[in-house]
């Protein structure tokens, strides 16, 4: 951003009270975000509560009853349904709406945007809409990009492990609550994921569609290809829930139509734009959800090395948090393009 | 085995207080294994106490000071390190030794059995000694050897969900453990691994190797291609350990030399040896390790789809007891196959 522009921006965060919201408060402090009036906004069983941003208490609007008119920035984190319905008021009163949810990814008039990535597509936005990618694409494409655009990815194998922050509050609870409960030998009971996650795995992560693939896995194909631009790209994944609570985890195999080795890649990382390199080959010497993820802004990478199978390919280990570079963190970022000028 | 055989087979269990060597028990007693004299054996430390077996206590001898004369199969999993030192004595003696460890699975004079695949090969045992494959080798290959078979496989690539059973009782202790210290706001204090593996996943097991993979990894690759007795199989892995007590998942894709449709490898996976096909496309209509693989023989493949990114790729999420058809129950189906008078 230019610090010279003294302009500030109205903001509403629609879904302020949701894990995603909350961080996306913080991170407007912690950025500097140049904030005019802040208006939380959720729905009407939370309304009248209060978040807090800078320190102080911010009572919680009803975003039912809300009029729009001067907000010039809305984050939203509530769900495709509320964004489907409110997004395009609060676009029609003059504000550029960032969206978190999958409502509006894929029309064409929308642009998808990773801010490391494609932070030009920011502009073109004939709806004042701009989607925020789903986490698990866009920790990866944060990595992938600079390889892509170096190498040339033709082909992307990826399997995930996706934390249950990444389905929200909820989803936390249900983990701890199942956790206690196996803990001091009662049943895990599950509700909030069909089977149980406390000590388990769910291949498993959105509806199945016709293709035996579920939409978790389908949005990494299609935001993919959006975002890079290239509809070349072949993408095959598996999206799987694992018991952690923050930070998702993917094995990444990808083939380049020029041959990467490791080293080269090493190099290309290290000077990418929201990525760090964390790959020593010893204990510990690669990214954790825990030791890496949980808090931090950067999409890490380590576990780089060629693949044995194919001789143009490469494998990453890419875990990032991912209600911050996966969610809230994007959203702002995105902000910030458009409080640029963009 | 031909029931119409009455001959009884004097089994010594070596490492017999272990988390493998306790279940090799059991099933012995489940499968009617006929035992004439059973012997459980281990380090000093344990020697004295006592293991169930039908019902009945056994005393555990001390593997040092143990004369092997007379024992017809020996069932060994106390590590690589026991293995060597003591299979050639009990293979001296005129025992059948079968080694869960890695200890000789890389030797050429010793076979590596897989039961429903390669049972044959259980025959030509030149130093007496059979190995057991790997955990994460053996169901895979349960899953992808009538593949193979039927359709040509010609490269994997697999990422791995290993339980934290795998790495022994220490293993176990230590994910409960940290999970309650967790859960009660305290340090997750590391021991076993190098780092907290509640609510976190490592990926890394076993030593990292010069080419940047781990030994764990390795033997996906170098056990495969012994099993199916095929060198041209690419294999390229990723091994991560997760915070589940039993059962290994597997995300594996394969590319066949002939195209298999995802209705042939249900198909085919349905009547395969071993293999239990869980493929709903519903919530809960897949394999997991707390819904399936805990306590159970079977190999559970689900999420049997087309490759979207190769016109001959194929997925499969795959999921067993590690403990159980990944290690103790392979052993003791090998001594049926020996006992058979393989």
């Amino acid at each position: 951003m230019n610090d010279s522009n003294n302009r500030r921006f109205n903001v509403a965060v629609v879904g302020a009270t949701g894990a995603v919201g909350e961080t996306m408060l913080s991170i407007l402090a912690e950025r500097n975000f140049p904030v005019g009036k802040l208006v939380p906004l959720a729905s009407e069983r939370s309304a009248g509560g209060t978040v807090g941003y800078r320190g102080e208490e911010y009572v919680i609007e009803d975003l039912a009853g809300f009029d729009p008119t001067g907000i010039d920035i809305a984050l939203f984190s509530a769900g495709g349904g509320v964004s489907k319905e409110y997004a395009p008021k609060f676009a029609a009163a003059g504000a550029v709406v960032i969206d978190n949810s999958s409502a509006f990814r894929y029309d064409d008039d929308v642009p998808l945007v990773v801010s490391e990535v494609n932070p030009e597509a920011a502009k073109l936005r004939p709806r004042g809409i701009i989607a925020n990618p789903n986490c698990s694409t866009m920790q990866m494409l944060v990595a992938l990009a600079p390889i892509h655009r170096a190498y040339g990815i033709e082909r992307i194998n990826v399997a995930t492990y996706q934390s249950v922050s990444g389905a929200g509050r909820s989803a936390l609870e249900e983990l701890a609550r199942q956790t206690g409960a196996l803990l001091a030998f009662q049943d895990a009971d599950p509700r909030r994921f069909p089977v149980q996650i406390a000590f388990n795995l769910i291949p498993h992560i959105d509806d199945f569609l016709d293709n035996g693939f579920t939409k978790e896995e389908m949005k990494l194909v299609w935001e993919t290809r959006k975002i890079l631009g290239d509809e070349s790209i072949q993408v095959n994944p598996t999206a799987v829930r694992v018991p952690v609570f923050y930070g998702h985890s993917e094995a990444v195999n990808v083939e380049t139509r020029e041959k990467v080795s490791a080293a080269q890649a090493r190099a290309l990382l290290a000077s990418a734009p929201g990525v760090k390199v964390v790959d020593e080959r010893k204990p510990g010497g690669y990214p954790t959800p825990v030791t890496h993820a949980s808090g931090h802004d950067a999409v890490f990478v380590g576990r780089i090395r060629e693949d044995l199978s194919h001789p143009r390919g490469l494998n990453l280990w890419i875990v990032s948090d991912n209600i911050r570079k996966g969610a809230a963190l994007n959203a702002v970022q995105v902000a910030e393009l458009v409080a640029a000028g963009g």
